[in-house]
């Protein structure tokens, strides 16, 4: 549990999407703002399904509707405050609960797209996701798997390349900057190139400026046992890691390593007094050398944060979780946590 | 620190190798057995560089040579016991510090070996090794690489097939198992094979019933991101690592997975009250996978553990540290932990 958490007044509040209206999104919503441990948020959703959420969770919160973002500076206190951005389809609260459909996704999709336009222009501090269905979504012929996917589209210039971007995994003690993610092991090693590498050092070196950091100290972990053991255990180290880490230096960026994988990260974590941390940022060549320690003292407190963007964007690090969906019972521990999260990088 | 340690009245003592002489190993026994952190062990290895050791700790205690190892019963209080072994070069306190040396090398191995006979034979409880170094042992002419190598074939049968072992590393809230250790992560992904986990799984059950857990909750770490979520991100869950688990159950062993690598660690972590932990002992497939989450919280407290040899034998997770040998400023911590953990897997 958290406690409530103080904001600058003259922040912009942060805004919520409400995710799949069919799963726990709205409830895992509902109830940290509830509960004052959201602090300033604005909900992007739906009025009549944030109000069954509140009553799911046996909450008696009046829901005030917003005809602006902006107007949530307005919003009276203990009050849950709900943005409907224009197009969301209507009668989302007849869809039964915990099962896929298309008006729930494309529900979904219409309220990532409306809050990543306001992050973009400055009208909330940050976007919060909730969770999608990527079936939902594509029974709605949304052209996206998932949130990334479509916050890149949208970050695009007309017609221009999309932003290259990074998942970072993050909680009090560490933060990890992953260089590849959902694909196998195999794969993953493939795409540990020299260009993927030095990218991952850029995207973090800009993304921690954004957050009052301007030159964060970035380790990179190695590939393989030892960072290679000087070349006994893998090449990767010397052939395109180390490199890397050499170009990145060049630039101005305040990388080093690589380093053994099995050290780095209990090296940077930051646990004062006792454990300061050496670095700020560990970037990890793979899922699971990055996930396993943010996620080893407790998988609520992880946050997925997207790097690349030009706003701050975080989610929960888990589902729609269809099987407790409208039950009341989801734990808002890890929203809560992507709440607090996205507030610190955005300085809100 | 760890506070003294209470032991069973009746148990054997440990016995602790000095490692080699040159190297930090001398000094970190003499100082856990001087702080009394160390419990009831006897030190296999030379008087006179275990008086030097205590001389650069600025140490008083005397020490006592034991004719026998059983003497160490008779052991007064507040003394060093020292138990030399047949064979140990003379000489070695002229040695310089922290230089590569046949002798030393020749000196090192003989502990070892006379520390495994006295293990096998029942004289000690457990062996805990102080580090030892690679180019001293080959300077010496001695066969094997390091300890395991070295235990294996002393633990095999004359003429008979080496023992299988498993590197086990382990703290308070976690026993990590592997699979693969030093090599590349390429070519442990090739050795990641069907027998090679299920004779992983039999190791760690049976390692299990010697420190008193006869049906150890074993759980199996995935290779890929979410354990390949079901063949999208690699097959060896499917085609290996699950295959395997199942034939360790139906050989009675209480194994389960493979899980999603990046959360079977924080759920097998057991630090009660509040996380009792799901399972005794994880079976990692990479040498990352399985050691980033045991030094996570403090590299000093993570012992290196041989499974499958007939004695306990634990080791602390660092070198001979010849940069800072002899200078009296090197932490025991790590064999603290290794002397303790040795106690408690062998009930001693």
């Amino acid at each position: 549990m958290s406690a409530p958490v103080a904001t600058s007044p003259g922040a912009p509040w942060l805004g919520i999407t409400m995710g799949d209206p069919c799963g726990i999104g709205p409830e895992i919503v509902a109830q940290a703002i509830a509960d004052g441990r959201a602090g300033r948020c604005v909900v992007i959703g739906d009025v009549a399904v944030m109000r069954r959420a509140l009553r799911q969770l046996g909450r008696e919160l009046p829901v005030a509707q917003l005809h602006e973002l902006v107007d949530a500076a307005q919003c009276p206190p203990a009050c849950l405050p709900v943005w409907v951005p224009p197009g969301l389809p209507e009668g989302l609260v007849a869809l039964p609960m915990g099962q896929v459909n298309d008006a729930a996704g494309a529900a979904a999709a219409c309220c990532i797209e409306a809050g990543a336009r306001a992050a973009m222009a400055g009208r909330i501090g940050a976007l919060v996701t909730a969770p999608v269905h990527k079936e939902a979504l594509a029974a709605a012929g949304v052209p996206y798997p998932g949130h990334t996917e479509m916050l890149q589209a949208l970050a695009a210039a007309p017609g221009g390349a999309l932003p290259p971007v990074r998942m970072m995994l993050a909680n009090d003690e560490l933060r990890t900057v992953l260089v590849t993610i959902h694909l196998s092991l195999r794969k993953a090693i493939d795409q540990v190139t020299f260009d993927a590498v030095l990218q991952s050092l850029r995207i973090a070196h800009a993304a921690a400026a954004r957050w009052g950091q301007p030159q964060p100290r970035i380790a990179v972990a190695g590939l393989n046992p030892h960072a290679g053991e000087g070349g006994l255990f893998g090449d990767e180290e010397l052939r395109i890691i180390g490199p890397a880490v050499q170009a990145a230096r060049a630039e101005g960026i305040d990388a080093s390593g690589p380093y053994a994988p099995d050290t780095v990260f209990m090296r940077a974590r930051h646990a004062p007094p006792a454990h300061p941390g050496e670095f700020d940022i560990v970037v990890a060549m793979t899922h699971d050398h990055g996930l396993i320690p943010v996620k080893y003292l407790g998988v609520e407190q992880g946050v997925n944060v997207t790097l690349g963007l030009p706003f701050v964007r975080t989610s929960p690090d888990h589902g729609t979780a269809f099987d407790i969906a409208g039950k009341g019972v989801a734990d808002a521990a890890s929203l809560v946590a992507a709440v607090h999260m996205a507030r610190r990088l955005s300085r809100g």
